[in-house]
């Protein structure tokens, strides 16, 4: 079965992004990339810090109200209806609900081939990339690193640690049929 | 009928992005905003400046490729099944092919309420904000400034030469319903 | 006596930005852009929201401390060494202190030539730009739009209330010598 | 003698801007940064692409003209006037000219203390993470790697081939006085 969709799960600051550039760079077919990122930057700014949208804090606790909720749930459901509609989607998201997280991605594909990837790292290695990055709140990547993957079912995991996002994407796109 | 999509189309330049963040800030409900940039962000770095991707050259003339059209179809069909979904969408958008670009969004829209919004700026004045910008390819506003309404068909026209972004947010929020 | 350096003084979303664009596109010789936000840049991120550094309340508020204040004086000298060196150089400021924030600039000057140029913009008008932009803490802006000004001895102003960032920038290209 | 500056030196990619981020988080002082990157942003958008200015070929070999060259030169005694006027400065910095790169900030260094560092990264593994950035010419990396530390003393050097950027900023750190 051709692979449609490649979702990529992992904590801030894990290196899904880089990994997402290398896998459009080494797929020979052109992906196009969505991810938390780009759905938060297209949310309203005045859903950004606030109790109804995304609220970051001080100690990089990241909590999502209903808005935020409802918005996801739809962007969810168009992300695989680009799929659907003929485009090979790669997506890097963070799930904060963990198995709960994926079930939502579950129900809008149905019965559409998803490749399933796990990114780790080293939660004190993730932290020290949050620093050298500059523009995250420090803490994320700690709190994140073991808590998005709970209870999540992979096809693949990488491990960034002691890996290059080039590498990863390699053994990603092996896996890619 | 509820407004489910607001559809914005004008030249480079014309000052869509800032409508948007307006509309964004001024609609009582949260609406998320997608266009051709986020659109662009999304595609693999390989596909600029590629003859099948999209290529801008040295004038400001914009030309894309099959694999850019493939993906654009799948993705505004995305788009469209984000608002079927139940979110409020915001697009901008340019019709580099004018009637026959809105004719690919109304093939994917189907019955779905949408308020088409032009975007107008003369081209001189386009141009000149081309260069405040910095980081535009200049001669792109110019040549867009008309082309990209040629045979389309609006609810409404703004025009940005002599109106701020918020006023111009402001006459499109009165027509939502 | 030849200009050596242009100083644009002006609120948070006055247009000093897009003018000093437009002024490094018009001025026929190559002119280095500097300003308060490339100086936030250079500072580290744990400056950012700390007392001793650079605060942005809610309300759009702007605080700076001890060690803002001490960095930006060494960063005043040596902006001015790059014009004595001879560079030309077009700075964009923001004088929170208004006069005093200008006699920083003199004392650090010594005899070179100024063009001093003060960006004015109607604090309403400001405020809808800056929501515009999408970037920026609501009510900077306004807060900011007079206060700057206060006490500060300008060569000549331009007003972007009415006014398109290249057209102020053909008038401020007239005056330099 | 106390540090005043801390000068990076390595190719494209090699990991110097993590490095300083990381070095402006573990410094106890507050430390401004400056680079080549900031430097090129300074410069008129016509500087770009321009035989005078900076032009960077479709396989990533960079060329600079007498107008970059002559601005540079004015920026880096700036830079050194910062420092000498009291300000913690780093730099990163991609020396093209090797030895004589050097020897353009000895000049304007005079006495001033300086801590001198090397950022080595193997060829490939850049060329892997020029990939993971994808906002940066192909090609670069690789060109650079060696090439920048031709005729070059150190007072350290690091290598992010198999190194965090914390630890290498600590690594650093630990030689500033």
């Amino acid at each position: 079965m051709t692979t449609r969709m490649i979702i990529l799960n992992g904590g801030s600051s894990s290196g899904k992004s880089g990994i997402v550039r290398c896998l459009q760079a080494v797929l020979p077919d052109p992906w196009l990339a969505f991810g938390v990122d780009s759905f938060v930057d297209a949310m309203p700014a005045k859903m950004q810090a606030s109790e109804a949208g995304l609220d970051i804090a001080a100690d990089g606790r990241v909590s999502v109200g209903a808005d935020f909720r409802a918005l996801e749930e739809a962007w969810t459901e168009g992300i695989v209806a680009m799929a659907r509609a003929g485009a090979r989607i790669v997506v890097d998201d963070v799930f904060l609900g963990g198995a709960v997280s994926q079930q939502r991605w579950q129900k809008a594909l149905g019965g559409l081939a998803v490749l399933w990837v796990g990114v780790r790292c080293e939660g004190e290695v993730a932290s020290g990339r949050e620093i050298s990055r500059g523009d995250r709140v420090p803490g994320m990547a700690a709190l994140q690193a073991d808590l998005v993957h709970q209870g999540v079912i992979y096809d693949l995991e990488v491990d960034t640690t002691h890996a290059e996002s080039l590498e990863c994407a390699r053994t990603i796109a092996a896996h890619v049929s």
